[in-house]
């Protein structure tokens, strides 16, 4: 029997690094693969056609709870990257999002990471459960 | 007949350069500037005795409306700089702060620039001429 | 007589504002927007047949000497925003671009600008006479 | 008999939150937090008498091969926060720093994460095995 879970694709970004995203070690600095997993997030949600600005018309907000990156090989000025995303797992309350950042040009690996999401009602800050719209858009079947 | 505008004082804040503030030349990103012209006006503020938070409970907010910055010398990693920053300029509904970045140790001029902010009323996000107990706190006299 | 440096048109790049962004009064951090600009000369470089890294290559560095920016309207977001740039002026030494910063739906102007370079020998740090090479490329008539 | 890592005291920094730390969600953006894990790591070299640009001189380069951080609870503008880190481990070619965020006036736990640094020559970017001398001023064994 398929999992459903596994089936979700990888979807893909690509973003061009500026001297902003790099540091004095004449790499991207690893604080701005934080924005580089955003960006990935922001466009996931767009495809499955719920903006993330639409969750929190739901009354949601989404904060991240935890993120973890390793970083396999430097990204340099001006590298085109692939930033690669799936929902990796959905819980009753909780999202988790995988990436990998590869270099576009050499498809070499260039980072892995996670992030997990609390879903949160955005008056009172609890946690809810993950109504089953979002559920459906994230292509996923609650654990 | 002193200029009181001319009598405010340089008031001054450290900051030691991360690598998250350099690029990949080597340098100060030139954006991240913006970071330590901030972290100055907020530690005047609150040296004034009405820290910026104070501000918003009067009902205003104070946008950055131009901002402006000379870059002379390069600052790098580990570098001690001092930020210094006076109010330039009270007009009815405008603040313009100066500000002149040195390196610690040689106190060589590494920038200079300066903010202009309008005074909003935060409900209606309409320009508002500034209280007088705002103009006072800034110690300046307006034009 | 034709203007040749007016002639230069308009070259035009889109962003779509992310969290990393924005600050906590809900807009694009005043400091960010020195990312749009380097995100537009990256591209305009690119588009002219000249990468950064290729002036490099020239044994050159052009950093920025100089920024102004105006704030008109906030930048929210998940806006699309519509970064134009062209070369403003071309001395001996010096580049100028001008930058105008559009909210992509609405049209609308939310920033002006304008970042001006030094032109550097990468070894000396000395300045020097911007190349003729570079002159052609930038499209503009040496002042 | 005691265990000598678990001898090594936390560090303590303080870091005030400006507006350029956080985003439109109101609080300190995620990818924002690894700048003040930075700020830590900087300023414990510092204290064990060997800041960074030293580690550098000797022929060493110690980037970020992974990162992991719990959000536990926001950090908001002016807010003050204390960043505690300690070395968590060494190992033959690599370093582990744990870190606590604490709301200073509460001391709330805000977040807590870690840091696995490889240890590099900075000539040949190949694993070195990290020197006596630096594992003494890392107040740890080696494992």
């Amino acid at each position: 029997m398929a999992d459903e879970t596994e089936a979700v694709d990888w979807m893909e970004v690509d973003h061009r690094v500026i001297y902003g995203d790099t540091d004095a070690m004449g790499v991207v600095y690893y604080g701005n693969y934080m924005r580089f997993l955003e960006l990935a997030r922001g466009a996931l949600m767009r495809r499955l056609g719920k903006p993330y600005g639409e969750v929190e018309k739901m009354g949601l907000v989404i904060p991240v709870a935890e993120v973890g990156v390793k970083y396999i090989r430097p990204a340099r000025y001006d590298d085109e990257i692939v930033i690669k995303i799936r929902v990796e797992r959905l819980t009753g309350a909780s999202i988790r999002f995988a990436y990998q950042l590869h270099r576009k040009e050499s498809d070499e690996l260039l980072a892995t990471g996670f992030t997990r999401h609390a879903v949160l009602d955005g008056k009172t800050g609890r946690v809810v459960r993950i109504p089953d719209e979002l559920v459906q858009v994230l292509g996923g079947r609650k654990e």
